[in-house]
């Protein structure tokens, strides 16, 4: 089953892909937030569409693509996850997971678009395969936390490096600014993916190949990140985890790219669909 | 104005203290979250007390009291922003704000109680003053940062040392876990306090003090806080900002102390209170 989101920002309604075709699921449930999931909202809209879906109005391929989840109470995200990318950022690969946090309030679509912040220099991109909580979990075990999963979805872990590296203090405050987590388009059951360890995630910037790696190259697997990051704090349902960057940032390159207004950013995970974000400067 | 939420952890109703008595509000709204910060709630609450006080039914000092606040989308924690506690831990004077983040799921009432981690060695405690902010705050000015602020309250901003600095990432691994959190007793709004930048907070272990302070240390202000915290994110009505401890944390002893089952915690501030936790060790 694919879920998405659709409608104005902030406004969005509910819906599916199903048989190739967006239906609106709005009449089965509010949203996709903590209240579907810890009530097995997954399991008993399958059913529904199942049972519904020749009735449910069809919504136009125009229609914006919100995040496919409402704001969930955390973003984690996993740091240098890829060996190829942790040497390229000249880290040590890590013994055990790093963990950052990023503001809820960076959300937004897959094509909304980046937003450079004000005096921002280092604005940069990091294509991750992400993971949606459909369970609270405290002290999971790896094999449990299986059924913890309730499915994957692309994200684009915008980075501004300044912010992160070199303004005193954890990565969060290069993490969190808005526009910086673009989710969808769709989030993906795990029944619909062959094998999350071995799918290929990409990015391009103005249609050149940045970032080309295999989710086969993670050093942490999922399951092993969710048991990790419950022994440090409780995961409800509709957290967010996010698994880490391969290769390819605009950090790793000498002299580093950054990304500029007018870039155009494209990214995708097979099976997970694609994002495409025009960058703007901001300006208010 | 002084807001409290009272009754069975999860399933809180929301009240007041005026006049010395404890009333309830839940005829007014549903909670003190975002909605009610974001829609005057607090202009609002103000002028329904006045108007209905001796109608309210009074509640029982024997209720338990839960953080004063719902869950919020964050909860951004300031480090280092004394000197004295910069020093005892060995940091340099930060030429600019540390940020860092705790998961709103270790939030939890005033007196409710610490839990040690599994795995724990290195529990500690931080006595400190927190913000609510009552507005949409994304690159305010700090004149303008001032009409940002919802309220005061007291916030022990426990942290497990080991999980923070010794296992590889950011701070954020040591500050989230279950009940590192307590805040309250009670949302103080800024008319009831004479000068927030001259205010005495302390904290004793088992009847001896341990952190015994003052606001007017604070190397960043509050204003000054909210306005740099909004530059790297978008601040929502009912956030927290928790702007740092004093001197007198475990960590900065030596040998350092830390908090072992059986302890207890009390703390204060001028004029916002007191919380005592007694810390148990995780079992389940």
């Amino acid at each position: 089953m694919k879920l998405i989101r659709y409608g104005k920002a902030g406004q969005e309604k509910i819906g599916v892909i199903y048989d190739g075709k967006r239906l609106d699921t709005s009449a089965f449930t509010a949203n996709y937030d903590e209240t579907f999931f810890e009530t097995d909202g997954l399991v008993k809209l399958k059913e529904y569409v199942k049972a519904n879906h020749t009735r449910l109005a069809q919504i136009s391929d125009d229609e914006r693509l919100g995040s496919p989840i409402a704001r969930p109470s955390k973003i984690v995200c996993i740091g240098l996850n890829y060996a190829d990318h942790a040497k390229e950022t000249n880290a040590p690969l890590p013994s055990e997971p790093v963990i950052f946090m990023k503001s809820t309030t960076s959300l937004t679509g897959p094509n909304d678009g980046i937003t450079i912040p004000k005096n921002s220099t280092k604005t940069d991109w990091e294509v991750e395969l992400a993971v949606v909580i459909c369970q609270k979990a405290s002290y999971v075990t790896e094999a449990k936390a299986e059924h913890c999963i309730g499915g994957y979805l692309l994200h684009n872990d915008v980075s501004e490096r300044e912010f992160q590296l070199e303004r005193n203090g954890t990565w969060d405050k290069g993490k969190g600014c808005d526009t910086f987590a673009p989710l969808g388009p769709y989030l993906v059951t795990p029944d619909e993916i062959a094998d999350v360890n071995n799918m290929r995630l990409w990015l391009k910037v103005n249609g050149k190949t940045m970032q080309d790696g295999t989710t086969a190259n993670l050093i942490f697997k999922i399951p092993y990140l969710i048991s990790y990051v419950s022994q440090f704090m409780t995961l409800l349902p509709g957290d967010v985890i996010s698994t880490g960057t391969p290769a390819g940032v605009g950090l790793g390159f000498n002299p580093a790219i950054y990304l500029k207004p007018g870039d155009v950013v494209e990214l995708g995970i097979d099976g997970l669909g694609e994002q495409k974000q025009t960058v703007t400067a901001y300006s208010k």
